[in-house]
């Protein structure tokens, strides 16, 4: 069938959001306009507010409203190591893991040439200017178990190298809770190759 | 972790969405934020127009922009036969399956005495209204079968009766394609109740 403009128009737009599919758009449309008015008006002033003024810390990348982020203004974190991700939500995700002490840089995605991503597009200038601070020992690299992610952290292990840095990276192997015979072979040969004493 | 204050209010006012649960609306906040801002703006925008603008139809209370929906304006319609549904939502569905071609009638959801919904509050008096037009001859019930839909239904089936019209309601039973081992004991019931000569 065919809604009257305007519903069709944010069915359209609630497609934005990953995840949403058409029928749950429609449904989200439905429910807002019919159930919930001012809920939705409130979810329409927050994001508009948010995008306007969230943006990325100075230091790290996270996103952020001032200049620098709560992790980085905080003094109790390890300053001595330095995680880089691929992406601000994993920095929040790494940080709900609650095992990681040290600050955080942010990348712009993984470098992506056939696309003409480079260094300078995913923040390898600041990333180096980062290296620089005398306190840091060790570089955690925590990015896409991808051919994307693995070709990002050769180069960036090259660099962390360069200032005689400790360059790591977060294990790959069975999930906590995995059953082996659910997992998939790739993952199962890295596994055995990293093996570690018990 | 805590994340800054309005990336906070942003993933709660997220929620709002029927179907989002805690991770999708992070997932969504971060998308927005970091990767789609101008779309969020866009969502944003249209979110608030939409619910300012769009109001339910005078005539069958389905959500459009005009005081008369195009379904009531739509003379090629069947205007002997009504449907009453109990959200705009339902019209949309029923539209899309493409067998009907009558018009419509929106109640406000269901009767449900226990929460203080009554007859008023779900539209009865606008539906007695509806009933009086000259050309409808039969009301087809398309409400749901819970409890309250069925109740609903036989306090709607007493006032069309009174009015001397036919009174139908959508069949009950095996959903097309669906596997007799799948399917619950009700509906197996009701199906054979309700069997069919071919």
């Amino acid at each position: 069938m065919s809604f009257s403009p305007l519903i069709q128009e944010l069915i359209d737009a609630l497609r934005i959001l990953p995840g949403v599919g058409p029928k749950s758009a429609q449904r989200m449309a439905f429910y807002l306009l019919s159930q919930a008015p001012e809920k939705g008006q409130y979810l329409s002033q927050i994001l508009s507010k948010s995008i306007r003024q969230v943006r990325t810390c100075d230091r790290c990348r996270m996103l952020c409203e001032s200049e620098i982020c709560n992790l980085c203004k905080n003094s109790n974190r390890d300053q001595s190591t330095l995680c880089v991700v691929e992406s601000p939500i994993n920095v929040a995700a790494i940080e709900h893991a609650g095992m990681y002490q040290g600050l955080y840089f942010v990348l712009s995605g993984h470098l992506s040439p056939i696309d003409g991503i480079g260094p300078d597009e995913v923040g390898v200038p600041q990333f180096v200017e980062r290296l620089q601070e005398s306190a840091l020992s060790e570089v955690v690299l925590a990015l896409s178990a991808t051919v994307e992610g693995e070709a990002t952290a050769y180069y960036l292990v090259e660099l962390i190298k360069k200032r005689d840095l400790k360059a790591t990276r977060i294990a790959h192997g069975i999930p906590m809770g995995g059953e082996l015979e659910y997992v998939d072979e790739g993952t199962l040969a890295k596994a055995l190759l990293d093996r570690t004493f018990i």
